[in-house]
């Protein structure tokens, strides 16, 4: 594989770029960092941005999914902006063990609700 | 960031699993493979693959923008299906110099033509 695709144009945006974006709340405060996103096979949409959170060098660090449309792209941070506070975000639902993690559509309904979002499933 | 998500359940992926996927012809040649993904910044909707092509160990390697709808995932190959031979794609529109690649709506159509995709722009 090549080098990464850093691309940023218009209205375009590089999958690897948007990985490593911060992830703040409203107040202004990081929350965590986008390390990957789940795209729906067939139509290519992005659904979840996988975020990581807390933790020190990648130990204890937790994965949350949050749905994309809870998600906000702040030009002037550049970075994500989402309306949740660190205390709901220390209970929203995680990813653990995720090599192995078996995502059902419940699963994915709980998320959704968690941020009152549209679900996908 | 976090060591890479690699999860894929049933109708999701991640993005970052995407990348590496090897893209092949219809006569099952191999072409090359994902970099990355380009994506709408609004709608999260991914617009073009960009296929690493040739070359040797990074050198002499061609990037190439594929619209989406060009691409068909082959569960059996694990991996992406275009209908275009190796010599149409050596005369195919070229992300040069990307780091610092210009992207304009014009080149963008011109892609889209070039593949005889439905035009983004």
């Amino acid at each position: 594989m090549a080098d990464v695709t850093k691309i940023t144009n218009g209205s375009l945006i590089g999958a690897e770029m948007v990985n490593g974006t911060n992830v703040y709340n409203m107040a202004g405060e990081k929350l965590g960092e986008v390390d990957d996103l789940m795209l729906d096979k067939k139509s290519g949409r992005v659904i979840y941005a996988v975020m990581s959170f807390g933790g020190f060098l990648g130990m204890g660090e937790k994965q949350h999914p949050l749905p994309w449309s809870a998600l906000t792209y702040d030009e002037g941070k550049q970075g994500f902006v989402v309306n949740l506070d660190r205390q709901k975000l220390e209970q929203a639902p995680t990813l653990d063990d995720y090599e192995n993690f078996e995502w059902t559509p419940d699963f994915g309904r709980t998320v959704d609700r968690y941020y009152g979002a549209p679900t996908y499933w």
